[in-house]
């Protein structure tokens, strides 16, 4: 950036990066958490079928509420939602940005605990709210007393939490969010993006919504609709909740073809999401696996993994890649997180971890 | 909005209403200022083939960098651009609100001279940018001198122009802006929506591009394009600009959809634009016909035209409707916008102010 510019840019952005996962062309890319599986031929069918529909009406504006398609995800949802209920945007950072600029903003404070999802504290920042790091206990677990003596000691206008949590995968406890939404005095945000790839057992936080008003789930349709490149993120919550993003989103923020296609992949939820249990097996395997190998392993309720052990995870994460691996360094010390592919790509993974481990002994703390 | 969330919902925000232009289902809708014409069958074909080539990769995210966009849109522009001076989003909304979350936002401003476009203020206050209202002249032109004295006396962080401007319609003269660029500190935003629309003569902003780091040119699909729908909104401006974006963009922004759609409706833009020389004729044949009708009327270099000298402006747009054409009452007092339609629809808008006209002269002040 030559000087001049930064000179006029805001000062607390000045030699900042922009935020993005590291993309290199490699064989096996299991570092976004997409899902590895192109979608079925009679679902792309169908998408098509949807987008030929409104690409000649494409000279009028969407419709800017986007009804339809919030009644179908609300559909999707159930738990008694309807459209007024539920909101979308592109993505799930998109919903989590409007969400910080009416109920965060300059002179608001939002806290999450990190490591969590890395956009929090930079959307946060791109808003101009106050970041406050929460702290999990040593095993990324978060305790519910301690949780809660964060928030009463902070009082943030916004409370984010994960769950299942990125990038160690866990999903949230019961009594965990129970303490969180009883000691936050403003918006509790759940972000559920992996909440589909949950072992059995664990609760959404949808279970809650009826009459906690201050509590948000967010979703994406990026992880297990494998819908990642058509970004279509939502939230559930309180109409009321609802309404006020409608004062400060963009209007016209969701295509025509953006609505269509997301309305098409719902109608198809779940010939879409019957990848969701294959993925969950290699998800399993990939535990079972590198625990095998000695390593510390983050039991996951998602479709990716995060394990350390690691003296070097630097090293471990170039050698992976000089084998044509692609996994994740999300900047933890001594960690690395692996998204499960497909049986292929995760047993190539699997068998570059072998590799790795073998060729070194001292990678291992 | 309940009392819990509105008492959550930041200070500023509450009470307000939602940005948007009434939407009603009459036959002529010449309110938002959109393309009329549908697109062209080999045009739509070709976006439908290119949107069927990424429909089954959507499980892997987009370029988060649009770049083969955005070098498709460096060439539509011209004037020696490539991608790196070049940025796309949803929308220019998305782009104007990147810009003020990158230059303005909190204890920042921005200086636009109203009436322009609506969403400038609307942006500015949901970025956190105090906004500074500059006053235009009683015709709305901009005098350069007055213009300039407004800038030195608030220096803004980024001030914003409009050429042609919204909702008046009037390009902005060569001089006013030379004396914006000069006395302006910071970034200086010209508008140029509906630029393709002007009248010959009319130069671009992009032909002052060329070494002047602080001048950002933001330009639509929404309108020449007919692309409205789907949601292209771009820039024009030094790479040191573009780079400073990528501090606030949400990554993965644009979806595969989106770049995909743009890029085949780019390839056929001479197809596109063929609509521009008939709405150009349309709204000339505007301009002739409401001045025969002894109204006041604002030269137009855009796809619409702003009319006043009207008494009751509130009871003109009423009557209108009644006659089932939808035009936009933009709050200025004693003055409607329309915007200039296929020949039937612009038809039936002068047809429909004939008999409103004749219904009532004390319609007229």
């Amino acid at each position: 950036m030559t000087g001049e510019i930064t000179a006029l840019l805001r000062a607390d952005l000045r030699g900042k990066s922009p935020y993005g996962a590291p993309q290199l062309d490699v064989p096996v890319r299991l570092n976004t958490n997409e899902n590895s599986h192109p979608l079925p031929e009679p679902v792309a069918a169908d998408i098509e079928k949807a987008l030929s529909e409104v690409v000649r009406g494409l000279n009028r504006y969407p419709d800017r509420d986007a009804l339809a398609l919030r009644a179908d995800l609300a559909a999707y949802l159930g738990h008694g939602l309807d459209a007024t209920g539920v909101w979308a945007a592109n993505g799930s950072n998109e919903i989590l940005q409007q969400l910080l600029q009416a109920f965060g903003g300059p002179g608001r404070t939002a806290l999450g605990f990190t490591p969590a999802y890395s956009m929090h504290p930079i959307i946060a920042a791109s808003t101009g709210t106050a970041w406050i790091d929460g702290r999990r206990e040593a095993d990324f677990d978060l305790d519910p007393a301690h949780a809660a003596a964060q928030i009463a000691a902070h009082r943030p206008d916004v409370v984010f939490v994960c769950s299942p949590n990125n990038p160690t995968g866990t999903a949230l406890r019961p009594e965990v969010l129970a303490a969180v939404l009883d000691a936050a005095p403003g918006l509790v945000v759940v972000d559920e993006a992996y909440a589909e790839f949950a072992r059995a057992g664990t609760d959404s936080a949808l279970t809650l919504l009826d009459g906690r008003r201050r509590l948000v789930v967010t979703r994406t349709m990026s992880k297990a609709f494998a819908f990642a490149g058509a970004r279509v993120g939502y939230l559930a919550a309180d109409p009321a909740v609802v309404d006020a993003l409608q004062l400060v989103r963009l209007p016209y923020h969701l295509s025509a073809l953006t609505q269509a296609a997301a309305r098409a992949a719902l109608a198809h939820a779940g010939a879409l999401l019957s990848t969701v249990d294959g993925i969950k097996r290699q998800r399993d395997r990939i535990v079972t696996h590198l625990t095998g190998l000695g390593l510390r392993v983050v039991p996951s309720d998602a479709n990716f993994v995060l394990f350390g052990g690691l003296a070097d995870s630097r090293a471990v994460w170039r050698s992976l890649v000089d084998r044509g691996v692609l996994i994740r360094d999300v900047g933890l010390d001594g960690w690395l997180r692996v998204t499960a592919g497909t049986e292929e790509e995760t047993g190539a993974f699997l068998t570059a971890m072998d590799a790795v481990i073998a060729a070194g002994q001292e990678q291992r703390q």
